[in-house]
């Protein structure tokens, strides 16, 4: 389907037409909440549960907080339950409820150092929930899927940029592995049914927040994550940032990622959505959602610096075991396959991170 | 501990002391069975689960026809219940009703054809299933783990004989998924907890039955294995075997396999239970259960005519997609580790399979 066939399709939909309707895991979640308001900005009906493990919601409210927000910045409204993926009875009412057409699959644990402390619980929420949720699916006659993958499925690069063509598996991490794990049994499934449309994207380091300041990432307790962290530090949460590693084979001796502007991810999400609309084609597709262009812990603490006028301290400390020197996307496959392409640079990635974190220093519980 | 302290510790058990309790799942199956019997004889208290989807009981029998059977056999009480792994209730309320000490895993899907129809299924009881079992597990303070494990997790060989220390993975079917994916579940979790003991039994090719003929391997429908076949065709129950290809790069072109007695796989089971009750060794073990001798497809045809005393009709055909020409174990380690050893041959697989087959031509359910 060509883009102007899509736009007469959303037209008809405005029109009167029902527009097809997603069911969106996890969509309480940063990449959730931001590829909720993307779809609802594309004319998608969205369906959202999330178990709210990993997201504010007052006790008062109906809606997560960051959900509520999406409404107040598309106008559009979001249907919310609160649905454990790995509880079969919750999972399945919402199919009673809802006509689905599609579903794109956010809910998981993600802390990779905690994976490893208690895996049995990351295998249940990642992999069990998949499960349940692709019986349900196969069960109301759904069969197209867009999953949240990650770049860690690769493992260890062994060249770089890692094409989507980059052996898969070897993941260190209980993490990584539900990942890894996951891909494979959508292979599998598609294999065993041609109905089946499953769209995986390979998330590279996703960062920064949308342009209204007003969603952004929210993690709970010390962040995980790289940028969070420069965040909470610039703007006086924590007094400094560990930098893991200062002496990789880098241009500056730190760690080099591929992060990704979280528009630009939503926005990949609502490409593959557009392109599995197209009944014709079935079976697994994997796509890397990157730019292309690694950038330093260092490059990124500048930027911020420069982004937000503040001054972010931090210390150079030893490596984390697992914790690869360089990683890079080539993203050339989306760009074919979807029309799709990262379009927001590390300057604006730090921009919409400081606006998020400036106007919500303590996240989404600071109303 | 040395063998005679267990001698002693048994011998203190039938004074009295209670006998360590084993919780075996799928203890009505194949291997379960002849598990379950050779552990009632060394002096385990057996509590046994199935969801008795691949065996045999007759509506108004309590127990499974196999389980009533190794009663018969050892003049020892298996308590059985009626229970699906992947009902974590059920589950729960086995570890309520008794004190278990260890647990023996072997309650799985395991037909690799029908894995690649029906993957979901195969994911949900074969993943979920040990999930549920390991958390019920963890929750009672149960630690202590045998796994049936299989030599699908090697892939395809790259080397012989494939020693412990082949690479895992690559497992081309859903049901070696299934496997590979459970060990690495294990190891993340020996090493998130250093309070679990773990053996993964990687099983070569089982086949034969007890001495007694009174159980042995019953098949639903037609057999996927080549044993069973074999025997069916030679008490008349088939009229022909299919040999899956005659040109793979072997003394006569016919695949070859570890093949192992069954009750040297149960015996193996038993001198791993023995280990994992010497509480000082924790952490993940895996050992190859097998021969060390790989025999063909028309080797096992000839030696069961012999046997038998039957003409076993065959056809040579195309070879089926996956199958690799030859596998066979290295199996010093389980020797050297566990004090363990197959000591049956060819010939004795072959007499054993048929004194179970000519005396239930029809399975458990001819009586």
């Amino acid at each position: 389907m060509n883009e102007e066939a899509l736009r007469d399709e959303r037209t008809s939909a405005r029109n009167g037409m029902a527009p097809p309707t997603v069911l969106v895991t996890g969509g309480a979640g940063y990449i959730g909440s931001h590829t909720v308001l993307e779809m609802l900005n594309a004319g998608y009906n969205v369906i959202c549960v999330d178990n709210l493990c990993n997201a504010y919601s007052s006790g008062a409210a109906k809606l997560p907080e960051a959900l509520s927000r999406v409404q107040d910045i598309t106008g559009k409204k979001v249907h919310f339950y609160r649905v454990d993926i790995t509880d079969r009875e919750q999972v399945r009412s919402v199919f009673q409820e809802h006509k689905i057409d599609m579903v794109a699959h956010f809910a998981a644990l993600k802390a990779v150092g905690e994976s490893c402390r208690i895996p049995l619980q990351y295998y249940h929420n990642n992999m069990t929930g998949t499960n349940v949720l692709l019986e349900a699916m196969a069960d109301n006659n759904v069969f197209k899927f867009v999953y949240s993958s990650s770049a860690t499925v690769y493992g260890e690069p062994k060249f770089l940029p890692v094409t989507e063509e980059h052996p898969t598996g070897n993941c260190t991490s209980p993490y990584g592995k539900t990942k890894y794990f996951t891909e494979e049994i959508l292979k599998d499934l598609c294999k065993s049914d041609k109905r089946w449309a499953v769209v995986s994207l390979r998330y590279f380091n996703p960062v920064g927040a949308h342009i209204s300041g007003r969603i952004g990432e929210d993690p709970n307790g010390e962040p995980n994550n790289l940028m969070p962290y420069i965040a909470q530090v610039a703007v006086g949460r924590r007094p400094s940032l560990s930098v893991y590693g200062s002496d990789f084979p880098t241009k500056d001796g730190t760690g080099v990622r591929d992060y990704i502007h979280i528009v630009d991810l939503a926005e990949g999400h609502v490409k593959a959505l557009d392109k599995l609309r197209n009944i014709a084609e079935t079976g697994f597709f994997a796509y890397n959602l990157g730019t292309g262009v690694g950038y330093s812990v260092l490059d990124m603490v500048k930027a911020f610096e420069k982004a937000s006028g503040k001054k972010v301290t931090y210390a150079l400390v030893d490596r984390r075991s697992g914790d690869v020197a360089t990683c890079y996307a080539d993203a050339k496959l989306a760009e074919q396959k979807l029309g799709w392409k990262a379009t927001r640079g590390i300057d604006k990635m730090c921009e919409d991170t400081w606006r998020w974190q400036s106007q919500n220093p303590n996240g989404y519980a600071n109303k």
